[in-house]
C-alpha cells in the first residue's frame, strides 16, 4: 500500500500538526523522529533496540547499498526488511545526498551524475531512473526522487538550473517508479531562495507524489535562519493530506522549530555519530563524557530518561567504555540518544495536542540551551 | 562465600568430570568455557546476551582495569559487578601474563616486575600484593595469584627459578587476601617439564586455595602436545574437591582434550577475536564470512545453532556488515561463537554424563576438523 497522511489535529498557535502514518508495517504517530540505518544496519543496534526506544520509519541510504552489497543482494534476500531482519517501515533516500556530499569530483549532466566510488575509485553514473530501480528492488516503504543537492551558497541563476533540472528528474524517476507497495516522495529545493522554494514546491506537487520533503536544508554552508526560511518558503503548498519530511534534520532545536513550520518527519545521523564520539543528549543540554568530571559520576546519562542505558548503566561505566574504544559505550549511547530525540517527538506531540508547543519549546530552550526565548 | 566444587560424576574412560561449581551468584555446572570480558565488557555484548547464551563466570583482566579506569573507580561504583552490571559470577586474572604479554620491555626481580603501560609508555611496577589489592577492590568472586609467565622455551633452569619464585609470589598473595567473599586460585606453572608442573603442582596445593588453575599454556610458542602433557603432568595432583581451570583455551579441539584430562573451567578471547575478523565456528568447521562465496548465502550461519544471530539473521547479511566495517556485524558473531563454545561444554557434560565423551570427540573431530581418531 501507499502511505496514507492522516491529520488528527493543527495546533492552535504554530503550524504544527498532530498525525498518523499508515505504513505496509502499522500507523505511526507523527511528528516523528527516523533513526538512520544507513547501511542496512542503524549503527551498533539491534531491531529490537529500535523497537525499545519506539522507533517507527527507518531511514536507509540508496547509495550505500547500491554499492554494497548491491541491490540485487538485497532484491535476492526478499528485500530490505528481511535482510535486514526489521519489521517496521523503512524509507530510502535516493542517493543524491550522497552522491554530491561524498562522491567527489562529480560531473552534473541532464542525464545524470558522474562521480567516483567513494569506497574504490571506480567511476559511476546515477540517473534519476536508476536510483528509482534501485528503490524498488530494495522494497522500502517510502522510495525519495533523485534530487541535485546544491550548496546553499549557489547563486540564484544556478539554483533555479538545478531546481528545474531536479524537477525533470523527478518526473523521470516517477515515470519509471515501479513497486506497488512502495511509496514515492517528491524533493522540494531552491536552497534560501523564497520564489525558487515555491516554485519547485508548486511544481513538485503538480507531479503528484504520495509525500514531500524539503531538502537542501541540512548542508555544512546553511545558516538555521535559512533552514527555517526554506521551511517557511515550502510548506504553505503541499498539500495538507500528505506526510512532509524535513531529510536531514535532528538537533534538538531545529525538530521544534521544525515541527512549529508544519514538518512531520525528520531523520539525521547525529544521535549515533554523537555516540561514537561520546556524546550525549540530556534534558539539561549535551554532555561529552570524555570530560574527566564523569570518571566516578555513578548516575545515568540523563536522569529522566526512560532507556535501557539509563536504567543499568552510569556516566562513569559508560565512559570508562568509550574511553577504552569498546563498542558496547556507542551502543549504549546511541540507545540514548535516538531514545532521547524520539522521547522529545513523544512530548511534542503531547504539547500539540494542548495547543502548548511554544511553552513546551520555552521550555526545552531554556533547560537545554539554557536560553531565554 | 567461597566457590566450592561438588563432583557430580568421572566419566568412565577418561579424567573428565562433571561438576557444580556454588558460586555468590548461584551454582552452574562443569565443564564450563568462560567468555572475557578484558575491559568490564565482553566485546559488543550487553550482559542480557551473556545471559540469552547461557553464560555462566566471566572474566575480567586485573591488568587492564587497574591502568582504566582504575580499580579505585570500580571500588567506588559497589564493584565490578555492579558498574558493568553483571549479576553472574566474575574471574579476574591477576595480571601475570597481560606483564608478560603486551607490556615489553620489563623487569623481573623478587619484589615484582616493572614494565611498560602499553597505553602511553608509563614505567610501572606489579607485585603479588599489589596485584591482590586491586582484585581485592574489583569484588570479583574469583581472584588469580599473581604469577610468571616464561616462553615455553624458556630452559629448565629459568624454568625452575621462574617456578619457585612464583610460589614465593603465590604465597605473599594469598598472605594479603583480604576479601571474604572472593575465592582465590593458586597457578600451577613449569612449562613442558614433567618434574617442574609435579614440583609446581605440589607445593601450590601445599598453600591451600580455593582452587588451581594450569598457566602457561597458551603461549604462542608452545605446542598442542606440551599443552595436553602440562595437563596431564599437573591435574593428578591437584585435590578432587577443588575446581581445575585451564587459563586461555578456546580452541574446539583444546577444549574437549582439556576436559578429557580433568579440566573443569576453561576461558579465551578467540570467540570475540574470531567475530572481529568475520570469522565463525560451525558444526562443520570454522568459516570465514568474508569468503565471496557467502554473498548471496541466505542460510544462518549454523543450521544446528539456537542463537539469536542463527534464528533472525542469513550469512549474507552478517558478510555485509563485516565488509562494512559494521559493529552490529561482530555483535552477531560474538552471541553466535561464545554461544558455540558454551553449547559445545554442555555436549560435553551430556557426553560425560553418559561416559560418551570419546565418541563425542571422534564425532567433532570428524565434523568440525574432518579428520578420523
Amino acid at each position: 500500500m501507499k502511505v496514507k497522511y492522516n491529520l488528527i489535529h493543527e495546533e492552535k498557535n504554530t503550524q504544527a500538526r498532530l498525525g498518523k502514518i499508515e505504513t505496509n508495517y502499522g500507523t505511526y504517530d507523527t511528528p516523528m523522529f527516523m533513526p538512520v540505518g544507513t547501511q542496512a544496519t542503524v549503527k551498533t543496534l539491534s531491531p529490537e533496540e529500535l523497537k525499545d526506544v519506539n522507533s517507527g520509519i527507518i531511514l536507509s541510504n540508496t547509495y550505500h547499498l547500491w554499492l554494497r552489497p548491491g541491490e540485487n543482494v538485497v532484491d535476492h534476500a526478499g528485500g530490505l526488511h528481511k535482510f535486514m531482519n526489521w519489521d517496521g517501515p523503512i524509507l530510502t533516500d535516493s542517493g543524491g545526498y550522497q552522491v554530491f556530499s561524498l562522491a567527489k569530483p562529480k560531473d552534473i549532466t541532464e542525464e545524470g551524475v558522474y562521480f567516483k566510488n567513494h569506497l574504490n575509485g571506480d567511476r559511476l553514473f546515477l540517473t534519476p531512473e536508476k536510483s528509482i530501480e534501485i528503490q524498488n528492488k530494495l522494497d522500502s516503504d517510502i522510495a525519495m526522487s533523485f534530487d541535485e543537492c546544491p550548496p546553499a551558497s549557489a547563486d540564484h541563476q544556478y539554483m533555479k538550473e538545478s531546481v528545474e533540472r531536479t524537477l525533470r528528474w523527478a518526473a523521470r524517476g516517477k515515470a519509471v517508479h515501479n513497486n506497488e507497495r512502495q511509496s514515492l516522495f517528491g524533493i522540494i529545493q531552491g536552497g534560501p531562495y523564497e520564489d525558487l522554494r515555491k516554485f519547485s514546491a508548486i511544481e513538485t506537487v503538480k507531479l503528484d507524489f504520495d509525500g514531500y520533503s524539503i531538502g537542501g536544508v541540512a548542508n555544512d554552508d546553511e545558516s538555521k535562519d535559512d533552514m527555517y526560511k526554506a521551511i517557511e518558503y515550502s510548506v504553505p503548498y503541499i498539500p495538507k493530506d500528505k506526510t512532509r519530511y524535513l531529510m536531514g534534520v535532528g538537533e534538538p532545536i531545529d525538530i521544534i522549530e521544525g515541527v512549529i513550520r508544519g514538518i512531520d518527519i525528520f531523520d539525521c545521523v547525529l544521535p549515533t555519530r554523537l555516540a561514537r564520539h561520546g556524546h550525549a543528549f540530556t534534558h539539561s543540554g549535551k554532555i561529552n563524557l570524555k570530560n574527566a568530571k564523569y570518571k566516578e559520576d555513578f548516575s545515568p546519562i540523563d536522569d529522566e530518561c526512560d532507556c535501557y542505558a539509563c536504567k543499568h548503566y552510569t556516566k562513569a561505566y559508560i565512559k570508562h567504555l568509550i574511553n577504552s574504544e569498546e563498542t558496547f559505550g556507542a551502543r549504549l549511547l546511541s540507545i540514548h540518544n535516538i531514545r532521547f530525540l524520539i522521547k522529545m517527538t513523544e512530548d511534542i506531540r503531547e504539547a500539540i495536542k494542548n495547543d502548548e508547543l511554544l511553552e513546551y519549546r520555552k521550555k526545552f530552550v531554556k533547560e537545554y540551551y539554557h536560553e531565554d526565548i
